[in-house]
């Protein structure tokens, strides 16, 4: 297994034999400023790919550290054997086709830019439409960590977020000042 | 900005006109299974881009909470502005253009497989080489979260790890079970 040190836990929201469909996913990030992207990596067998193939569309859902079951069960079961669609209440946005998970605190809405095959898996890359974030967990109009509590993935486990280190881009001007 | 609820904090290293140079990222990511591949977006200005373009190998940083002004300079200097080779001690492995930060618990080399122009950012996917993990950070011979401390970046802050909320591919069999 490629390692990284941490990952964020998402769910990938998908339409696959038209109905709502979720799906754990940790390999994924930011692809682009501008425009602005994401991508998540997808195993090629995995129910969740011919819903982002046939729609090009899917949404990346952040679940909080108090849904640990749902995100986990959604890693457990494939859409495949089992109905996901009610694991969450589903709405949308812009996208037709790409579901929004209701008690996930924040929703993004992504259109398909491109799929790079990397062999297991396809590498995802999706434009954001929009961002969708619960008001109970904004501040200054922006999603935040506090409020949000949402779950880190590392070997094998999930971890809430921890002690904060310092501020980027102030913190280095440290450096050498020892 | 994108947003992703949370990010690892890496340390790109490259060589760019002869010399090691380390940008700070945090787009970064596991982009296959098999072969293994990870990915990390970089902007098309950055030193570090030309690095990697031209070498078509990379490596990722990972560091540890207390190189946080280490880390965070690196994303505070350009290596055009100023010769950021000695903020780390650069070793190498089997590639000879991906400098590796000896003070950084793991180095992980990759041979670039391809770059995806996506605007500002180009995403690089680079094939993984080899993984070196220092020997004080290695449990039943895998990088061990508990000791390597990494570091979390969100909303312009670096975080470490917080508390274990559950194994994956076993807490979501509680689901329904309520």
């Amino acid at each position: 297994m490629p390692y990284m040190s941490i990952m964020p836990a998402v769910l990938v929201g998908s339409t696959v034999k038209g109905r709502p469909n979720y799906m754990t996913a940790a390999w994924a990030t930011v692809a682009c400023m501008v425009p602005p992207m994401i991508c998540v990596a997808v195993n090629k067998v995995r129910f969740t790919a011919q819903g982002i193939i046939e729609n090009k569309t899917f949404s990346l859902n952040i679940p909080s550290v108090n849904q640990v079951v749902e995100t986990d069960h959604c890693g457990l079961v494939s859409g495949a054997q089992e109905d996901k669609s009610a694991v969450f209440q589903s709405y949308y946005g812009r996208l037709k086709t790409a579901p929004l998970a209701k008690e996930c605190p924040v929703n993004i809405e992504c259109r398909l830019f491109t799929s790079v095959d990397c062999g297991s898996h396809m590498l995802h890359i999706g434009e954001v439409v929009e961002i969708h974030a619960d008001k109970s967990c904004v501040t200054d109009g922006k999603p935040d960590i506090a409020k949000i509590n949402p779950v880190i993935y590392a070997q094998a486990a999930y971890f809430g977020v921890g002690k904060e280190a310092g501020k980027a881009f102030s913190t280095g001007k440290q450096y050498g000042k020892k």
